[in-house]
């Protein structure tokens, strides 16, 4: 039965199950969820993702949500096509588990607001509110600083194979540095700019952009 | 040789790895970190978790941060010891995963700003800020009512059976409940206050509180 992913080709949450998905091979469909609607909010949403987000996956009978969860439940599910996206050993597959931690909780919070105060706001045709924005890119560069000198150690963040640890990072980095503009956050941090052209030259995420623009 | 936390009893994050390395049996040596002198923010902490936070583990040659990360490697290295801890399938352990993410992303942020306000401040000669603490509790309130639904339907968070999803829930929690004094959380939420009683009286998590008085 094929997997179904109730979300949005735009949000980033979606987008990092799909780029796993695509990675693993395995296919997929879109229950779309419309944002703009509230449909996420609303009780038939709300019976399979309590919280209100994006998005719940639906795989035969076992349903899950929390991005990250999700790809880690399909990479070890289909370890054998794409055995690298975990870690292959114990402690490279505990590094995957420790930047994804920091994705979630040192990296993510500061992109949301840049995401939802340049962006967000008006696709809800209401004005964009650059301070907070601005605070939080601030913050941000803080932590590519961080990341700047892992890079320069690893090639990759949890070593020198891509993993799920990357690709979880690529949805939200993109709305920053190309929707909101702030592709200069990678100036005078070479090594974090040749992980992102590196990572987001992957097929399996060029077919995320290519569902993105149709 | 013995596992080495940098860390702090008093602190949440080195209460989970604690309390799971006694769920586990494995021994640790605690290296404290003076939060109150600035120790996190020091070169030499800054050099092993570039975050400046708390805790960094340190087992033979591997170092890692991220406590959730942290759980799940020992919880994987010492499986036999305690196998339902990560999940007994596939699709338990990555309910365990979700619950995890849950707990950074959708709960953790709720519980911060009670603790800091009302109890950190304090300790640092400053006095506490109850309205933003108010308003987190608030918002944790409404996580609460998914938990109880939750928590209505299983014994633990990720089914059954007491896994890391609940062990890392607690130091937290009790901060919120215990110290910032708000028991009445758990009034009218039958189930999250069994579920409290139950994974409180932990004979691992009472070693924890055990440290905490000495």
């Amino acid at each position: 039965m094929t997997v179904k992913i109730y979300g949005s080709t735009k949000a980033v949450c979606p987008q990092r199950v799909m780029h796993c998905l695509f990675e693993l091979d395995v296919d997929f469909q879109l229950v779309p969820v419309d944002l703009e609607a509230g449909q996420h909010k609303s009780p038939p949403h709300l019976a399979i993702q309590p919280f209100g987000k994006i998005p719940y996956v639906q795989d035969g009978d076992f349903g899950i949500y929390e991005s990250r969860a999700i790809v880690r439940y399909f990479a070890e599910k289909y370890a054998e096509r794409n055995p690298g996206l975990l870690g292959r050993t114990p402690e490279q597959r505990a590094l995957v588990d420790q930047w994804l931690y920091v994705d979630a909780i040192n990296y993510d919070p500061h992109v949301f607001p840049i995401v939802f105060n340049l962006l967000i706001l008006p696709r809800m045709g209401l004005p964009p509110n650059p301070a907070p924005a601005m605070e939080s890119a601030k913050r941000l560069e803080e932590v590519l600083d961080i990341y700047e000198a892992q890079l320069s150690k690893t090639k990759y963040l949890a070593g020198d194979e891509f993993t799920l640890a990357d690709l979880t990072h690529i949805p939200a980095t993109r709305f920053v540095l190309e929707e909101a503009g702030m592709v200069s956050l990678l100036e005078g941090r070479e090594n974090l700019k040749a992980w992102w052209v590196d990572i987001t030259s992957r097929p399996a995420w060029k077919k995320v952009m290519q569902l993105l623009r149709n």
